[in-house]
């Protein structure tokens, strides 16, 4: 490791989180008439606001037909009508911003209700470097239980090894307000000790030392290619490190965040669209960041085409499965799965 | 509560924790002409002495074809040939037997390999109330990993309600020795919230102040109907409280502990009996027992006859579903259930 960092008098070795913090969360509205408008239309500097409290920022903004899709210094934030979904890696503190998101989307919009809340990240690669409450996933549930009701928590995989936590709502009953009632499904694929073959391009400067155009870059890896037709906005931080937002039609998103350092190599790929069957979508993200290691997950609620069960079988050629679990919470079922590549036998 | 111990000069209110701690540990042997003899061989003060570790007695025995069956002053220990079950309750030290087993069983039978591991249970009423390192799952994981090696632990249900807890092995290659290479299966049905009704019997002394025949009361309130034709050893606790062990041909087993008191009533039914279908054995223990809350797991392995995915669909009548999760291990498949008892519309 190259890049060292002295604090305290000890000299501490370059890091950092890459592993995201993920907030979604669904608003409904009591009044006859609905809501008075979309989270859509508040404006940037209302969120700039609230982000002062997660300790990140806005770097760039990207609209199409309903959704706002911020490129965050960590991570992104996503905005439609009735949702938001916050993600941001490092040591920021995405929950802190769910009080203020609760206020001003009621405020501004008339949204008095959570209809639904999902909070859930993989284990953090050094949990003690995180600030309270991140450091253990109990914490962060006590946390999150000052501010909302009834909840439930799960942990997918391996509680002392590679794992999956996830916060959400037990609806104490079922009113119109409460769930989501439209399809939502979210495909998630988190990636660890990538190639550095694959890494070593996600740079700001190229070999040349010519800074790198984010949108031609994305273009050339292979990136717009995993989902054609897309509304793409990309990012290459200084000196390496890249962030993507994708939007499509039909409140459709796709983000992409890569954190290249070998020793902490991350990458997340995060999707909501529709697909009956995701498996070319998983080939093609794993063909272009290489993993040794992969935790995957598939979140469909009651009323979505995608049926988690029969991703449960799904084989991915060139990777061993560790784990596979699947879950029927209330209203969503859920499925895990941990992947490792597969030596070959000439021990490539 | 009428009953109060005086502790720190504070009165604390009588609290007993039924919820066992479950290890289930198979053997195997390198040696060309296999063990020396069966576990089940071992003689009893052998045993004896290896509680005095756990801080647990044994009252009474039985033995049938290769296994037998102790009742003990917390629960039960079943040893059979190559398997040994230890099952505990209250403050007990279960664990704390493991490096004597293993020790045991190397010098007496020449078993030289722990050929896989499980150790088990639902989340304590009183966590706090155990010593070190029962108080968190996290603890008991790391206390285990210091004598066996390559786990994994698990957490199914809601980590911050009701959950079951998993610490097996995740053996790094595949030998002869290691995993088990018959079929094997365990149903696990543990029952919180019981009716007081149902609970009330479980009594030393019956209402006259006579005390009651262990034998004919487990005949009488119908438990060795749950599996008829069983050889079966039960106990009645002195004031209140009740064990029984189960023995059929082929190693099958079952267990069934109670600890009656409201503030904490909780009952366990365990088995490896060989079923396609626990249905209907399923509904006979809940109807016996009537309990509001019940966590279920069943365990099988890729011998067993049982498809653990054909369980996940049960529909267990008079009781609503929570939860459930399937998971898919190395060797094994798991299935978690919590179910909850559905309230009539005239509120009884």
């Amino acid at each position: 490791m190259s890049v060292v960092d002295v604090k305290d008098g000890a000299p501490q070795s370059w890091f950092f989180e890459g592993v995201e913090k993920l907030m979604e969360i669904w608003f409904s509205s009591s009044a006859p008439d609905g809501p008075k408008k979309g989270a859509n239309l508040i404006e940037r500097w209302k969120w700039e606001n609230i982000l002062t409290h997660v300790h990140c920022k806005i770097l760039d903004e990207m609209k199409h037909q309903d959704q706002t899709a911020y490129i965050l210094s960590e991570s992104s934030l996503f905005v439609s009508r009735e949702r938001i979904i916050l993600k941001t890696c490092g040591t920021t503190l995405c929950l802190q911003a769910l009080p203020f998101i609760i206020q001003l989307v009621q405020d501004e919009c008339g949204f008095d209700t959570v209809a639904d809340f999902f909070y859930s990240r993989k284990n953090f690669i050094k949990p003690d470097n995180q600030p309270h409450p991140y450091k253990t996933f109990q914490d962060e549930t006590v946390y999150l239980d000052t501010i909302l009701s009834e909840s439930a928590s799960y942990c997918l995989g391996r509680m002392n090894r590679d794992c999956w936590y996830l916060y959400t709502l037990n609806h104490p009953e079922n009113t119109s307000l409460i769930g989501v009632n439209q399809p939502d499904q979210t495909l998630e694929i988190l990636m660890t000790n990538l190639s550095v073959e694959s890494m070593q391009k996600f740079t700001r400067c190229d070999e040349k030392g010519n800074v790198r155009n984010a949108a031609k870059f994305t273009e050339d890896i292979g990136i717009s290619d995993i989902l054609p037709g897309s509304k793409i906005n990309s990012i290459l931080f200084d000196p390496c490190g890249y962030s993507m937002n994708g939007l499509l039609d039909k409140n459709q998103y796709w983000t992409i965040h890569v954190t290249l350092e070998p020793e902490f190599s991350y990458v997340s790929f995060e999707t909501n669209v529709i697909m009956k069957d995701y498996k070319e979508l998983i080939g093609k993200v794993l063909n272009l960041f290489q993993p040794q290691v992969v935790s995957m997950t598939l979140f469909a609620n009651h009323v979505s085409k995608n049926k988690v069960h029969k991703s449960f079988y799904i084989k991915v050629p060139g990777y061993k499965r560790l784990d596979r679990q699947v879950a029927q919470l209330q209203d969503y079922s859920l499925w895990y799965s941990q992947l490792k590549k597969e030596i070959k036998n000439n021990g490539v």
